[in-house]
């Protein structure tokens, strides 16, 4: 398995075969990469949906703007990021983190407090903007596998984050739908996209070296 | 190779061996992934630096507060996202689409002016966001590419954006740091997370599904 030649595979699937299911094993595994992204101070200030039920999807596709893929995928994953840190939320990290690493230390008891008094005051768009880039670097892990695991995947933006939230319950429970990232696979006869080569900024215009 | 497994294996790295350098090729195939990343309309708002010159990793490592892993890397990149976006930005990716792909269509002069009509009057903060998020997930990225090349890796927030900016000359090309992303070998002897449990919320309070 060469990595870069997966990421050369996938592309942002605009037409998923309907029907077509991913096993749940497999689902599990793109999810579980998610899961395991680290991110700022360990909280994972994001939770995912995964939607299967074909009325729900179909709601969820109206607030995408008609976008096929939400409708016809096998599963649709939902990243939704924490409206904001509070402090029950912070120190839940540390609960578990005790729980596993077999009690507190002074270091990890500062640490917690120095979160509470650096993260708590700011602003609730700043830190809701801060939990979103920790969603966006999971979402890049469940990209990953997914191309390793030979599942195609959109990663979405263009929805109307209000209404998915409100079809999902979303807002009672203190986060925001960020992205959308359907899974299935392709439909190389129906995709536009498909076909068309990969735009990426040559490494020239992209990397520069201090060495 | 298990994915999932080389997750479980990486961590974030808080000592490095100093002096023991990553194959260039690898450290190539590490910013290769975040240049395949997905982004938003595909702009690619942001640009990585590789850092080896050992004065910069130094003079780096104190605007991080003085973390070793800056100092003592083999590789540092830096994720800079575009302060903003701008006409010319939009359409350089419009330019290099049409070269790469055979000439412009009616669709996607419409997506274009589109961009410009909804991206260039949004306040510049929510726009640098945007584009730092794009930043995070391509750094997700290379983070899964390090993790398969067995380099240990560290995502790090924790610097001041402002005197690194200043230190590589960013601001002038209209980027701003985002995250560091130290790159060489786990000093196993003399790193005090290497031995701790990973901390992941249990997958019931992570994942919910709608089926």
């Amino acid at each position: 398995m060469d990595f870069l030649e997966r990421l050369h595979w996938r592309y942002a699937t605009k037409k998923m075969l309907a029907g077509t299911k991913v096993p749940e094993a497999t689902v599990e595994r793109i999810v579980e990469a998610a899961r395991l992204a680290p991110t700022s101070s360990g909280l994972q200030p994001f939770e995912v949906i995964v939607v299967t039920n074909a009325e729900v999807k179909e709601r969820l596709s109206v607030a995408a703007w008609g976008q096929s893929q939400v409708k016809y995928c096998s599963h649709l994953l939902v990243f939704a990021a924490w409206s904001n840190y509070t402090p029950e939320r912070i120190d839940a990290f540390f609960d578990l983190s005790a729980e596993l690493r077999g009690g507190r230390t002074e270091g990890s008891e500062a640490y917690r407090k120095r979160l509470h008094a650096t993260v708590l005051p700011q602003d609730a768009t700043e830190n809701h903007h801060h939990a979103a880039k920790q969603a966006y670097l999971a979402m890049g892990f469940s990209l990953a596998a997914a191309a390793i695991e030979g599942v195609d995947s959109t990663p979405m933006e263009g929805f109307d984050a209000a209404r998915v939230d409100e079809i999902l319950g979303l807002s009672a429970r203190g986060v925001h739908a960020v992205t959308l990232l359907p899974l299935g696979y392709r439909d190389a006869q129906g995709d536009w996209l498909v076909t068309l080569k990969k735009v990426r900024r040559p490494r020239g215009s992209f990397v520069t070296t201090v060495d």
